[in-house]
């Protein structure tokens, strides 16, 4: 019996727990809203790492690694980073636990080691790093500085959602620190540009590159670039974040360098990151009321192959021909997994597959053998063809490739299709509650208009579009004044 | 002026913080006990855990990610083990921070964000892990689980030591699942092999197999197996274990399969691990007063090349012969930096470089292109010669492959120079206080007497080989009868 799934006309909310826990990519935990990633999932994960990481050195960042706590005398000193998180901190207290002398068996926090200084679970690094980095420079010759770190923090939420929202995550945050304020802004554009290139090359999401307004910048940044992708639901994801910090966190930690002109200046920052939440924007972008659909660049697994017994005597002769034929496969690269196990029929492995998006899916009998081909499934349009042995391996290469280029056309048309303008407040509404997408409007700059809109309706402005069209208007809700649109959505 | 270093002759303790210091492996955090892995440092566990990564998925292994927090609750299910690790574990009480009314700016914990239950930040992940696997077992088809988790750790140590010892450090952790004892004691012993092959052959740390004494086993193992290196100061540092658990954990969570004869029973289990201690082995197993000597297969950078310029106009004529050297060498997958900063001297480099513990240094002036020459300076042994340009790829290679052998048979040589017998307790403590190194010596096999020596002398027994010859004999201490020797050692 294969797992059944909730479709997402009859709930989206569910449909999206079922791909991830069938699908095996990621389980509950004991611990409130921490996650459990499975090895499916964290296959995933570490594609996405690892590719991630390849563009990171290559664009010259090293990685490094600074410590889970933060004293809290150390998080407060930046105070808008610090209110921005203060609500959201596990808290150490204490260092030992001791035996509960009328609980025999049991333990309790040993009231005799409380820490004179409580240590918050980093919810970000700027502070430690920055704590640390001045160590680290003394003249224009130390900078710039271009580190990474692959790390999990801890953010408090309230409510939480597999991938989406969780109260620990695995990320990554690069820290760098420039000479000047140019420099520091180009570092920051460069890194939006990288998270765009691997959202939409590896996994073919597409996404819209914009800078946040005040409100919703990150606590501590002068300006917070994003990228932002739209879910099947037509909410709105923010898929990746790379911040302008100024001279804030220098100034907060009193990090300076001697400038060429041999003057004591403050050091310019950016931070950057992405997050498991990826994962998230993964599912939402691509899956179906089948299961999951991985994109091929970064699947964990990009071809199953499924035999098809008929009888005992018939297994030796499918098994030699499979063993060569993913020999060839693995030697071009593609992870190939050939499934076997005798205790479910072929239906439930094309069923289990299918649910955990496996690009292509090989099915093999004694009757194929004869004629030289195999039964070829492609995950993204479920078509089904026989193709011949002959020149498999390429066709299969060729099949990927073109399942990656569909799946991301498919995403972007319906990325596309689900921009659309409002010019009145009744305009904006309508469109929110009937078709969702990005609402491309006027609006008049101002935080309270923004924070009133979102009070109304629970839209948020997702960004103000990078190289954004200059055009006069009015504000949706004011009225007033207004140069440009900006996109609003209801986002994750 | 290059970077002073203590001799190991006048303080090892201390020549040992200023390598890792000084050649830019790590630093000091503000965080008690914790240190920052600066991207030196990081860059060689990257090359060890990628390494090693790989050597778990030839095995079988799958990556894994389990939550950091422990729930007090699961954290004492297993006795034994809540009881090994409770006076070391750091607990979270509180999930939130709110302004301080009394210090404008400054932050307290919020006592209204009080946590029901306390989470201990692992340890550990024995038993966050069983607690999930529990979910994932019904049935025999279900096991073998084999997982792997790199992951961050904290143990709240009273006397901390940079990669040797400190509060957070970083490793792997495997927690595999089977069926039958036979086939989880075979695991355990798998990747004993494994690590050694590990230790042995990328890092060049010859080490000893064996297995712990009751009284030196991992809290909630039922045999714990250990890789023992030999330090230059002649102690003994435990480079990784491996963990045959019985069914203890599977009993304290309840965790039983239907075996093939339809029976319920519980599932046998193992744990293994390696940290960044590791590196702490590397630095002390293979250093010299000059500085870091790394070993060649996972040195974070093999080559280095300095030019030898004189007068603006050689510049061009040196940098294109280096790059295009260069270009081969990484071809060949050589990591290799050019060093042409000019704000340093090259002899200032090559202490620099000598200090970081670079394999191969390459120097290279005009008179040197003129005879189609390179000057080459090895790290182990310091030998400098001059190298036609002619091959010199090839050369490279080998000569890497040369240094790591030279490197791994010094140390074997030394290792092996100092396991010594002792057969009387005077022999015993005279060797202990003038030699160091490892003691074989007999012992009649009772907790009591290990505790007694090593409240004695601080020696302990740090394995009994596999494989031990069987030789009657009399305890070193007691007197009693002893069926073998066993390794005694003072230890990091």
């Amino acid at each position: 019996m294969s797992k059944e799934l909730t479709s997402r006309a009859t709930d989206y909310s569910q449909w999206y727990n079922d791909l991830v826990i069938k699908g095996e990519l990621a389980d509950y935990s004991a611990v409130r809203g921490c996650m459990v990633i499975k090895p499916y999932g964290y296959a995933l994960w570490e594609n996405m790492r690892d590719q991630l990481d390849k563009m990171f050195k290559a664009t010259g960042h090293v990685n490094a690694y600074f410590p889970l706590f933060v004293p809290k005398s150390l998080f407060e000193a930046e105070e808008k980073n610090a209110e921005g998180f203060a609500k959201e901190c596990a808290v150490v207290t204490h260092y030992r636990l001791k035996n509960d002398v009328n609980n025999p068996g049991k333990l309790i926090v040993d009231p005799e080691a409380k820490l004179e200084e409580e240590l918050v679970i980093r919810p970000t690094s700027e502070a430690i790093i920055w704590n640390t980095y001045k160590g680290w420079i003394q003249s224009y010759r130390d900078l710039p500085i271009l580190v990474n770190q692959w790390a999990n923090v801890v953010r408090w939420e309230m409510r939480t959602r597999l991938f989406l929202r969780t109260a620990e995550f695995l990320w990554q945050e690069g820290h760098t620190a420039h000479a000047t304020k140019e420099e520091a802004i180009e570092e920051t554009k460069k890194m939006l540009d990288v998270y765009a290139e691997f959202v939409e090359y590896f996994m073919a999401v597409p996404v819209i590159k914009g800078v946040k307004t005040a409100n919703e910048r990150f606590a501590g940044a002068e300006d917070t670039y994003c990228i932002e992708a739209l879910m099947q639901d037509g909410k709105a994801l923010q898929a990746g974040t790379s911040h302008f910090l100024g001279q804030n966190f220098a100034k907060a930690f009193d990090v300076q360098f001697l400038n060429k002109e041999n003057k004591q200046e403050y050091v310019w920052a950016t931070s950057w990151g992405v997050s498991t939440r990826l994962i998230g924007a993964l599912i939402m972008a691509h899956s179906d009321d089948q299961g999951l659909i991985m994109p091929p660049r970064i699947a964990p697994l990009q071809v199953v192959i499924v035999p098809i017994y008929k009888g005992e005597e018939s297994k030796p002769v499918i098994d030699a021909k499979v063993h060569s034929l993913m020999s060839e496969l693995k030697a071009l690269g593609i992870s190939v997994k050939y499934d076997n196990s005798d205790n479910v029929r072929p239906g439930w492995k094309f069923a289990e597959y299918e649910l955990k998006g496996v690009p292509v899916r090989l099915a093999l009998g004694l009757r194929d053998l004869e004629n030289n081909v195999v039964e070829l499934a492609r995950r993204d349009t479920k078509e089904k063809s026989s193709v011949s042995m002959d020149g498999l391996a390429q066709h299969i290469i060729d099949l990927l490739e073109d399942i990656q280029q569909n799946i991301y056309n498919r995403a972007l048309a319906f990325r596309n299709e689900n921009i659309r303008e409002a010019n009145t407040w009744e305009e904006f509404v309508a469109l929110l509650d009937t078709k969702a997408g990005f609402i491309s409007a006027h609006w008049d700059g101002t935080g309270e208009t923004e924070d009133k809109i979102k009070e109304l309706t629970k839209a948020t402005i997702r960004c103000i579009p990078l190289n954004n069209k200059q055009e006069p208007g009015k504000c949706i809700h004011s009225g007033k004044e207004s140069a440009q649109r900006v996109l609003f959505a209801r986002a994750y």
